[in-house]
This record gives structure tokens, C-alpha cells and sequence, in this order.
């Protein structure tokens, strides 16, 4: 516990995006706060080179799941913030990818506010946009669609989402995040619609030099994910546009280790 | 034209998300690549202060749609990135927000590719996420929805996307970029899935000294946008998560001179 002397410095959260892993994926403005912070809380999904854009001698405190289990609770996490930043001062908030995209990012800003501190969110490259672009997939191509829908695989009830049942009737492309629990069940909504032959690309710690990535249709997703050994934290993207990758060429079939039984 | 030497330097193309106005929103990896560039293509909704990273002697085109008319054609740009690299070598291709989403980034790395071009994409902040998170709105709350639908406004064919029909009788909280001269048909569509009192944002300008907002429910689209001088460029998000914002706090109602008619 801290000793409860205020500080004399300005009082403040920075929500922090810090990309999807690659460290030179963070931007030019999350540096530069980096740089002012006068505490830093980081999540698992953060890649700790970025660290040391901060003043040494600050605080720097892992908040995020190791290995399944909470390190923190949310509720936990917003009462540090708030007693680091009538401690320290201006206390940043670096998250993984961008920190509004499932990041619970408001509700950390609203409990903040409420003790009079003021907020500022600094946006992040989500994984959900870019994986799927470092590995040249387009979001949306002319002629096939016009949409993407970015669905959270881990839904507060444990299910997965009803709007997953509702992208796999529209021609947008769909991409899961935090989905890799519930293959099966993705799988089982898409086969109900009888998409075995769309494909999906799985993305694991894309951007990073441990990246693994496994291309399909439907029908074998299971199968991919297992052969592959794909596992969270991954992207998972389904829809026509994945297509356009080269592993989905039929003269490449056999060079492409990462593809099984397309056909 | 130009003449037809061609480069002793390595021909690449580099596709660059600008970010979405905001200099400092551009990514580390952005401004490294601007510094190793030979010759820069660069689009309208692009900030020029970011062309100051890259060497002062080199070729900066803007290929941009500048009052509505176009400066060149995608096919022509296809051909300039082509011309360019086997004249200069690393052609970086900047284009506003992530050059992924409805950026037609991918037919130009396809162009390029086959000409023997080697192709790198460097995701951008879009406007469709960052946006939304600057103005502390979430893309998703627990207990309101699972999931965010970025859609185009403007189609091939002309007319709004038929997923505007299917994203107004979801829970997702739904994104609509290049709709501004749409919003007619947009309303229409959410009315008649009885969406009247549905929030909505308009964000103009977004991240830059000049941004504009307006905020709403769907039976006043129309107004506010006429009212607050809304026009293009502009990002349109409407979802219930919207009404987190302060501007649809009651007591706020008089203070905040961007919202209307929101009883």
C-alpha cells in the first residue's frame, strides 16, 4: 500500500493504445505520454520495451491476467488508478491494442472522473484492424462487401455472442477477438448457414516475431486451430476477403505450410 | 512524365496509415518508414506535416480528391506507384486513417505485386475507432452490446449499403464512414426499424484543431447535421452506447451547444 500523501503534481489518466505488439506500433502521441508519466499501469497484451520510453524512476505496474488468473480485478485496477494518481500525479494507462476496443477502457475513465481526475484517451492500433492488414487481407474489397463487424468472443455470460448468429448471415467480414474458447461453438453458428467454404485466417501474437497464423474454410477450423497450435491471444477473421490471400491460391497449395485441406 | 532511367536502389512499396489527422496520431513504424523513403504518394485526408519526416529532396505527390474532383484516377495512382518505383525505388504510399479500411490499399498492392513490386503494409489509426475512444465514447459496453459494424456509405453502386438495413435491427454499435451525403437515406433506414430515439455522434474534422461535432437521436440526424454545419469528412456513429457521452447528461442539456432536440 502507498502512504497517503497527495502529490503536488497535476492530477490525470491517459488511456494509452499501445498496438498489437510490434513496439514501433505504438504512436508518436502514446511516446510522447509515455514519456511525461509519472506512473505507469500496464496490461498483459503490452509489450515491455515500450516501458522504457517512461522516466526510469517511476512506478510501472503489471495489472494484466498471467496464465488464466486475475492479477487484478477491473474494480481493483480503477482503485489504483485513482489512489497512483493522488499519489504520483498523472498516471498512464497503457493497454493492448487500442484501449476502447473491448479494452473496458470507459469504465476506468467514468470511475476516474468521478474522484475529479481528468482524462484524456490516446488511441492504439487494434489488432482487429491490423492484423489482417500487415498480412495484406482487406477489411472490405469492391465487388465482395462493404463491412466489417469487429464481435467479442467472450461474452459478461460466458456464451458467445448472438451477433456472431447474425454476421453469418451478412456478406461483412467478421472478426473475433478473444474467440479462440469458442471455436466449436463459431464454427457450429457458421455451419448452421451453411458457410463451410467461407475462409477465416487465425492470427496468433500477430505483429511479434512469435506470430502464427492458420488459413481454412469453416468446415476445417477445428482442425486448423489444432494443427497449427493456435491459441489465444489471436484474431480470428471470417469472410470472402480472406480469400484473396495467397494461401488460398491453388498453386501455392503445397508451399504453404500453414494451409490444410482447403478443398 | 518521366524519363524512363530506372533505380539501382531496391523498388518497395510501403503502404502507410496517416492516423486520422492528429500528426502525433501516426505510428513510430510510420515515421520510420517516411525517413527511408525515395518518392511519396499521398492522399487527400492526409495532414502534410507528416511529409516532413521524410528526406527534403525527394518526390511528394498529392494524388488526392480535392473539391470533389478527382486528381487522378485509382488506376492512374496504380500506374504512378509503378512508374515511381522503378524510377526512385521506395515509393511510400500515405493514405489517411488505416490504409486498409475502405482505402483500396489492397488493389494497389496487388498492382504493384504484379510488376514484381515488393509490398509492406504499416497500419494506421482509423477514424472509425479513434475517433469514437478521443471523445471517451466506447465502441462497446458491457451490459449494452458485444460488438462494433464499420460500414461505408458510399457504395460502388451509389446507393447505402444493404448492411445499414441488417446493422439497424442489431445491438452493434454501427460506424458509418464517406456517409455524409447519405444521412437521408441512413435516417430513413433506422426509422423504419423504429430507431427514433437511437443516439448518434457526428464527428467532423476529428482530431484536428477544426473538428465539429454533433450529437443526437436518429428523428434529428438531419437537423443537427444542418444545424452544426456538418459535411465531409466525417465519421457517423450511432448506437446506444453513444449516450454515455456528457452531451445526453440532462443536466448538460443547456450547456452544451452541439446537441438539439434531444427529447
Amino acid at each position: 500500500m502507498l502512504n497517503d500523501t497527495i502529490t503536488t503534481k497535476k492530477i490525470k489518466l491517459s488511456l494509452v493504445g499501445a498496438g498489437p505488439g510490434d513496439p514501433d506500433l505504438i504512436t508518436l502521441k502514446g511516446i510522447k505520454t509515455l514519456a511525461k508519466a509519472d506512473a505507469i499501469l500496464y496490461d498483459a497484451l503490452v509489450n515491455p520495451d515500450l516501458l522504457d520510453y517512461a522516466p526510469k524512476e517511476i512506478p510501472k505496474i503489471f495489472v494484466g491476467k498471467r496464465a488464466g488468473k486475475h492479477s487484478y480485478t477491473q474494480t481493483e485496477i480503477n482503485q489504483l488508478i485513482v489512489e497512483y494518481a493522488y499519489h504520483f500525479g498523472h498516471v498512464v494507462r497503457l493497454k493492448g491494442g487500442d484501449p476502447f476496443v473491448f479494452g473496458r477502457g470507459q469504465e476506468e475513465i467514468e470511475y476516474a472522473e468521478a474522484f475529479g481526475i481528468s482524462t484524456e484517451v490516446i488511441p492504439g492500433i487494434s489488432s482487429s484492424i491490423s492484423l489482417p492488414a500487415i498480412h495484406k487481407i482487406p477489411l472490405t474489397k469492391r465487388g465482395i462487401n462493404e463491412s466489417f463487424w469487429v464481435i467479442t468472443g467472450t461474452t459478461k455470460s460466458g456464451e458467445i455472442s448472438s451477433d456472431i448468429t447474425l454476421a453469418a448471415q451478412s456478406k461483412a467480414s467478421v472478426i473475433i477477438l478473444m474467440g479462440m474458447k469458442k471455436l466449436k461453438e463459431i464454427q457450429a453458428v457458421y455451419l448452421q448457414h451453411h458457410q463451410e467454404e467461407l475462409p477465416f485466417v487465425i492470427i496468433q501474437n500477430g505483429s511479434m516475431p512469435n506470430e502464427k497464423t492458420g488459413f481454412g474454410t469453416l468446415k476445417n477450423l477445428l482442425k486448423v486451430a489444432s494443427k497449427n497450435k493456435l491459441d489465444s491471444p489471436a484474431v480470428i477473421m471470417i469472410g470472402e476477403v480472406v480469400r484473396t490471400h495467397p494461401a488460398f491460391k491453388k498453386q501455392k497449395l503445397f508451399s504453404h505450410n500453414n494451409l490444410l485441406n482447403l478443398n
